[in-house]
């Protein structure tokens, strides 16, 4: 049934009446109903993250108020980290107490046998979910590329160079591999567990994927991206790979092997399809600020990046990257007003 | 004379003996000796970069202790902003109390008539700095660009989105172009001031250019970007324009005319070169994190830029972005004897 969606048609490179839209964090800060929700409950974004209930009312929030094509499980990257036996902490940036700098440390990292148990609110999240959009729209379950979780178990927190992880891949690739090994063992785990949930496509954030040299990305973070997606249950269930920063690399990008790639702003939608060619779907790229603009404004940005796709089969609109927490939420339902306006054929 | 300085030869795209580098922030924390200067006189860093003496002791360390093949004066590129009637404040980013929001602010903005005049320590130090060389290696002067001033103008500070800037560009266009005149105006006279006193070559750091989908560079960045450097004295100075994350575009990066591109670590050297074609120069392109690596694979990356270079002329070899403030200084010392020793003909 799924091939009925917009959204999953495109994904697959098929015809569509309309161009499907979702927003990266679309269930978020700059909705009041979200604040809503995260505080009736108190406690803090991790307990939230964990609460299957809210997280899944706050994930059906964008459908109802924004009329995006596809919802997305309301989660953080950094969660299944946790299962690895670190512990995670918002403040409100993401902290691990304890990185991992030591063979020893990456010794001690667990990889779940089973990460249905060891994340339980996951699947419980995204059978709620299931349920409660009636079909609706698909689900997009989510994980943190390899590459990126490294960064901040490593580094412990944000970085602008996350130079503690950087020193481990030029100065000890062993350790770097094996660290990576068991990070990628956990995560396709817990993306296979996501659609044996009922996920119906997958996203895997590169956030930090921009930080490395091309020539870098294709020693330190294409091999595991490759393994992760090679190891996935894809059967029916696209792929959407964003390496954010991923607009010089292109081609690189590309031979991870997902079947959407998510672009960022930075890079223009017509030359980067140029460059990736036809067996491959795009999603994006809005910059984000353009919904401070004035509504006309959107509308215009929307109708120039319909005009560099240029009616090719397999995009689907988003944002570069994720909405900003102080957008008017008007600004968003406009913006995928005029997404399914101006590309209705 | 300056042409017989291999770097001023590479800006040409004239051959040389052997790659000429240099490093973005060179003079700079990562030196003990510059910690030194900057503690001896007390005071803030603004302090620093008005004191002429002690300005041109730290642009002269690194020209001593690493063996670099240029100097760059000491300075912030925020300071010439200060004249327009904005008061500057580093807490330790910069602050401007009062941004710039309303068409009244950016009337009352100030083009100062006499630039040596409204920031005499900056041809003092360039002075000071020509006789302590000593025709050693040629002088760099700069300025940031008029889009990355306006960023800190409008925003008030650092940002990771500068929404307040393009809440104006998007949404007040009449004003942002007001705005980025009397910037640009400033910036002119400015740079031409510093060839005046007798800068060898300018860099313009377009920090924030990045920030922009290639689309908005072109509206928002380019023309003024254009103008400032046509509005050079370039007569046998060379005009080296960086925009930080600037890959995706580097089309529109060339248009503004500068005589040598400076490039970040995210797009590769070779196809950098053969996007930008014969006619300009490059500058780059090394990851300032390979710097924190053992000295042998820093040895292996600079002569795998080399090899992308492909003995092309018109390369000055440098970071792709500033040295970081922990990196160790024999590894600074390291890479720059690499580069003179694996590019020796």
């Amino acid at each position: 049934m799924s091939t009925e969606y917009d959204f999953i048609k495109a994904c697959w490179g098929q015809p569509v009446d309309r161009i499907p839209v979702w927003l990266m964090r679309q269930a978020g800060r700059y909705l009041q109903c979200y604040k809503d929700v995260r505080a009736k409950g108190g406690g803090t974004f991790l307990d939230l993250c964990k609460d299957p209930a809210r997280a899944a009312e706050v994930s059906i929030q964008p459908i109802d108020i924004l009329n995006v094509d596809a919802a997305i499980m309301f989660s953080d990257i950094l969660t299944p980290v946790e299962t690895m036996g670190m512990e995670l902490d918002f403040v409100p940036g993401p902290v691990f107490a304890k990185p991992i700098r030591t063979a020893a440390d990456v010794d001690a990292l667990i990889v779940p046998e089973d990460m249905a148990q060891a994340v339980p609110y996951v699947p419980a999240i995204i059978k709620r979910l299931r349920v409660a959009l009636e079909g609706r729209v698909p689900l997009i379950g989510f994980g943190g590329a390899p590459f990126t979780l490294a960064c901040y178990m490593v580094e412990g927190k944000g970085s602008k160079d996350f130079a503690a992880l950087k020193q481990m891949m030029y100065g000890d690739f062993p350790l770097y591999d094996a660290l990576m090994q068991k990070i990628t063992a956990m995560d396709t785990a817990y993306l296979n567990m996501q659609i044996d949930a009922g996920a119906q496509a997958i996203q895997i954030f590169d956030t930090w994927g921009g930080l490395l040299a091309p020539h870098d990305f294709e020693l330190y973070i294409l091999p595991y991206a490759k393994q992760l997606i090679n190891g996935l249950k894809r059967k029916g269930i696209p792929v959407i790979y964003f390496v954010k920063g991923g607009g010089t690399m292109l081609d690189l990008v590309k031979e991870a092997g997902a079947d959407v790639i998510g672009l960022d702003w930075h890079v223009g939608l017509g030359k980067a399809r140029d460059i990736l060619g036809d067996d491959v779907a795009v999603q994006g790229n809005l910059d984000p600020t353009v919904l401070y603009a004035p509504k006309p404004y959107i509308e215009k940005e929307v109708q120039r990046i319909l005009d560099e796709n240029a009616g090719r089969p397999g995009f689907i609109f988003n944002l570069g990257h994720g909405i900003l927490p102080t957008v008017p939420p008007e600004n968003a339902i406009h913006m995928v007003e005029c997404v399914h306006r101006l590309s209705l054929k």
